[in-house]
């Protein structure tokens, strides 16, 4: 290798941009929207399907959910539920209503048309890690609290790959950052260094109508534009079992009246906060998730919902979560059923409880990753960067996953199983012969830069060209395309005026003392 | 833990063995055969099917193969196949007429009749790493030639875990030991440490007839006991492009003679000994498995064949074998679809291009496990211990691998999805309703202890916690388990008698000189 010449390019809103440093090339798959081809993997008989979502509504008819804020009460009182206190019991036939109005397929156009991603149908999507307090990097060698400079760091990593599809929470917590100030701060970060669809947290009124308007501006959009159709989405968690708490449903409500996109994801750990059998997790998580979705169509008939799925078990030695375990992967694909059942799209995720990026954080994250392929996921939530259940962030985690996506993106072209006779490859096996070989005929030659799928993480050297090459193991390699990542990124483009505004607007909000921190 | 009583039990015979070691458990999951619930992923059409079909009859009618040996030329010429020279082209009728009478299901019972194993229909079996050149542990921390002592540890590990259901070729070449007596002491020791089914190398006459004479004699059985069912099987590679070669084919002959199960596996590596599309890669790799079912039936019709598979990818850039692609996917998948409507069992492997057991390594091992339950495989080969595409065997990988089959194993069991009354957990959900949690209810104190899958190598355990103890990595923890297996391994029980009669065969066989070595 060893090139003088450094080429430097501008990375970012183009598909197919490369990373060029020092002569090394880190090349990547296209930006685009990959379609599952698979027909997914039911574990359940018709009659478990039924007999799941004959629990679910049960749940909603009998017990009822504890929906603790009473806006929503109040919705659901004038909707025809039976409310008791802070309970609301809901038929079946009001669910299967509302539940019917939701969208099967919609879109969600962020600031960067060229980015609009597709939810539902056979689309699968990936986001980054979101949510973690907490962040280790190999260079630092431990684990440390987030920041806002590892937080912006992540988003570049998130803009960069494009089998990156959407922008998911805080890749970390930047806890410098004071918690009534750190969604502007966040929010400027991730608007002016990505342009894929962002997501906004439901924690109270201030921090989701902040970032509605923030998204507004930095797409130069009207309000009425804005409105028009999902230019970002949230997601909310039940407090399981059975209840939706105050600011996660006051910003579900706000996003569902003004038609973003509403996820919602139980978080039931069976043996935890759920039925320790896998079915009575599921339908539990169902139970949750479909409430929500009725409120939300009730308010916007219409409005795009998906349904989430983070169902676990818990070790029962030491109550511990674990994820991409057997159990896991059986509750992603039961789900999967049931979002089909109900004619919603599904959420998923890339998830371990791994504590750093080793052979056990990859076969978990590859279990989890894999159930969303064969459970017909449309949006994986946290697919790159997650470690120790989701309290850990790690940039090369994050590289290592996104070598497993790209991977999964050319599983699932449908080249790769062409049949046609220039694929059946006849001439060219008759051409060789018995005592040729296939590098050199034309056959070969034709197809050869792009029959197979080329990794930018994983190494084929032999042992000994990789000893020589420096012994590097999978995160030494991962840490060092991070910094050749972040030495060369380049934020996409932004209108100057908007960015102005979008200044303007956290400085006023600042000023004005962002969002109250004592809910 | 700290516990004095050390407890020694009694390891290989018995299902459900937990090896105790200080205080320390590594409890695994009992010997079971699993079958495989899911219905396959089928990337090809029925006309996709067909076509492969077409293209591989064709390779067999028009091209044809080569047999590198007069004896199979002669029964092929007698069978009514087209011979010029070392050609042999077959019908497509013949071909068909004669896959007609393998077995689509057939057992193989080794010298423990408790470890018979099922291969076809919905089973799915794993064996150990076969004959890499090399080795590779954790403590020693490079490459070196395999030795006795380390394919002997290696054997200790196949019949450790219950969740190797086979013992295939020798888990790392042992070197040290010339290679005309080296089937003797390696079988000697396999039949000695293992009672799982044995593997026997189409290395020549010798090396065949020896291992053969040593299974029935390790197995107390007359030889009509021998022949009256497989006891072993073989497992023959194809000189790729469309040839198959002397001594593999003599091997082959043999087996089917006596009975035993043959295993046909071309290594198609698309772009290099096949053609660069993955359609043309797995029809070549048809055609070549086939024809050698096509002479086994014929020499003895009902013998037990498997047509295996082995297409893979190269490293356009290098040339270097990649293991576990999208492609190698896809290949094993589609070769699934033909294995079924040729009514035959399948075998793929597990693999991976990676030179170490680190994130790579699990991504690419993961892929291929994977791989083979979406195909439907019956017969996983290198399903553990597999480093550096099959150049290097080790311990670490191995362990690592046998927490990935377990897991596989647990995914497999149907009560994980049942969706009984009591599964659906309603009255639990009632009884904790909206502000308890799961954990001290009946109906999880029921269930709790075998409710989800116990890891014996995943770390569970917060990072502080996991830190505390030593911040092993998956390696690390791996190489630990490993000494603690072989200090703690005894073999199965053998008779005295026959292990007398087994050392006695030994060493007039080394004395008459083995095999030869110069062909």
């Amino acid at each position: 290798m060893g090139s003088t010449g450094r080429t430097r390019k501008r990375h970012g809103g183009r598909a197919g941009n490369a990373l060029r440093r020092g002569g090394d090339v880190i090349s990547q798959m296209p930006w685009r929207i990959p379609v599952n081809l698979d027909a997914p993997t039911e574990p359940l008989t018709q009659d478990g399907v039924l007999a799941i979502h004959d629990t679910a509504m049960r749940i909603l008819e009998e017990l009822g959910m504890q929906f603790l804020n009473p806006e929503a009460v109040d919705i659901l009182r004038k909707a025809g539920c039976t409310i008791e206190g802070e309970t609301v019991r809901m038929g079946r036939d009001f669910v299967m209503e509302m539940v019917g109005k939701a969208p099967e397929q919609f879109t969600i156009t962020p600031r960067n048309p060229e980015r609009e991603i597709t939810l539902g149908g056979g689309h699968i999507l990936f986001g980054n890690v979101s949510s973690p307090p907490n962040y280790w990097d190999l260079s630092l060698g431990r684990k440390v609290p987030g920041t806002r400079e590892m937080c912006a760091n992540l988003l570049r990593l998130t803009q960069y790959f494009n089998c990156i599809h959407f922008a998911g929470g805080y890749p970390v917590e930047p806890v410098d950052v004071h918690a009534s100030v750190r969604h502007l701060d966040v929010l400027f970060d991730k608007l002016t260094l990505t342009d894929k669809v962002p997501h906004a947290y439901s924690l109270g009124r201030e921090r989701v109508e902040d970032v509605m308007e923030m998204v507004r501006i930095a797409g130069g959009l009207t309000h009425e534009e804005f409105e028009a159709k999902p230019r970002m989405y949230t997601n909310i968690n039940s407090t399981s079992p059975l209840k939706h708490d105050f600011p996660m449903l006051d910003g579900w409500m706000r996003c569902a009246r003004r038609g973003q996109g509403c996820v919602v994801t139980p978080f039931t750990l069976a043996g935890a906060m759920a039925p320790v059998t896998m079915a009575g997790a599921v339908a539990q998580s169902l139970a949750e998730g479909l409430s929500a979705i009725a409120l939300a169509q009730y308010i916007n008939p219409g409005v795009p919902c998906v349904i989430g799925t983070f169902t676990s078990n818990v070790d029962m030695k030491s109550g511990a979560p674990a994820f991409g375990t057997p159990e896991y992967m059986r509750a992603t694909q039961m789900t999967g059923q049931m979002a089909r059942f109900y004619g919603l799209p599904l959420r998923s995720s890339g998830s371990c409880a791994a504590n750093v990026p080793d052979g056990q954080a990859m076969w978990e994250t590859s279990n989890s990753l894999w159930a969303a392929v064969q459970s017909g996921t449309n949006m994986v939530y946290h697919a790159a960067g997650w470690l120790e259940g989701g309290l850990i962030a790690s940039p090369e985690k994050f590289i290592m996953d996104c070598e497993i996506l790209q991977q999964i993106q050319r599983y699932m072209e449908p080249e790769v199983c062409a049949t046609s006779p220039s694929d059946l490859a006849f001439d060219a096996i008759a051409e060789v012969g018995h005592d040729g070989h296939f590098f050199g005929v034309q056959h070969t030659q034709d197809r050869y830069t792009t029959a197979f799928y080329q990794p930018f993480l994983s190494d084929w050297k032999n042992f000994e060209a990789w000893e020589s090459a420096g012994a590097a193991w999978t995160p030494e390699r991962a840490n060092q395309v991070y910094h050749s990542i972040l030495d060369d990124f380049e934020p996409p483009p932004m209108d100057i005026a908007v960015r102005e505004e979008l200044e303007a607007f956290v400085t006023r909000r600042r000023a004005e003392g962002g969002a109250p921190t004592d809910y």
